[in-house]
């Protein structure tokens, strides 16, 4: 933009990096943080330096957690069933699940998908924590692993993946989240996939 | 959102406060912001700081400019003609004609628009020194006045104050913005006000 004093063009440009938000959302928002209080742009900036200073990663399953604490508040939870993990690609998903109230095991955080395309292996992963916390966890009780990736290419060739390298440990057992029509879903505008598998995995009524 | 560390929760409200992003956006950007670069974190901090710390407000059109100078790029440029003033509603809009690159005259931004609703006055806006600036300029040679606000009931009202204000004044002109179809405007769309203002504002071809 011509004749921006540099700050705002220096924080319009980083408003404009962030996902979902474009040159205009971000020198919107911009002008509306040049008129707010001082104090209100300073405690922004704090909450910003914070989410590097204060926060850590947990040890077990990779989710965010305060810093200074060596495991996240799932993990540590003794009342969380600890013999079913649901395997997640980020933190996004695992706070989805969190959401809903209902799921009572423990999470691991995969931190991404394999993807040859963006030259991302196994080895970039969190699959080695995965597989030593199984062995470690099947040796008290058996383990579900429950794949929730994303049901698209990647997140079936990383489930399949995953699948190969536990299937062989004993006493656990994989298992994926079920397929079928969303919640609300018309019909009529289904995708032949979706539809399929919705087919494919009917149940008793 | 459940078992959130608290600098994570708490920024997520701050980006959800801003215009355009809501609570599923915010946690999108900060789960992002989790896992990058401590550098580039503490460099937007700074960026959001200098917000406050290096802008400053024109003294002449209210227009942001860095701290330490009393009038904006605009206002200090000797080759923009100082005897068309372009009355806007706020920065953003001031932004939208200097990205035009044809405006050659100077600004000067209202802060907001005459509001009974929302109880604001014409004393809590930039009027004041709008007028005082008139009379200065008058002196040297006739002014033309661009009222350039928003074509909606607020805008008209506070345009309509302006021409009331400031037509007294001997050597001043005071104009407003055509009306009529957008460019790639759709006439079947066009509402009827708009045909309207297209038909009587007709010119020739």
């Amino acid at each position: 933009m011509k004749s921006l004093p540099g700050p705002v063009e220096r924080l319009i440009d980083h408003f404009a990096k962030l996902p979902g938000i474009g040159p205009k959302s971000a020198a919107r928002i911009v002008f509306q943080l040049v008129h707010a209080p001082a104090e209100y742009v300073s405690d922004f900036a704090d909450s910003l330096v914070s989410i590097k200073r204060d926060i850590a990663f947990c040890r077990e399953c990779h989710n965010i957690t305060d810093q200074g604490t060596d495991t996240c508040a799932v993990c540590s939870n003794p009342s969380r069933d600890h013999s079913e993990i649901l395997v997640v690609e980020d933190i996004l998903d695992l706070f989805a699940f969190e959401r809903t109230g209902s799921y009572k095991g423990i999470y691991h955080v995969l931190g991404g998908l394999i993807s040859p395309v963006e030259g991302i292996g196994p080895e970039q992963l969190n699959i080695g924590t995965l597989v030593a916390r199984v062995k470690r966890l099947v040796s008290d009780s058996t383990v579900e692993l429950v794949i929730a990736t994303n049901p698209n290419l990647e997140g079936e060739a990383t489930g399949m993946y995953l699948k190969e390298e536990l299937e062989g440990i004993a006493g656990v057992s994989i298992t994926r989240l079920a397929r079928g029509l969303p919640s609300g879903a018309d019909l009529d505008y289904a995708d032949s996939t979706t539809l399929e598998r919705a087919l494919s995995g009917r149940s008793g009524f």
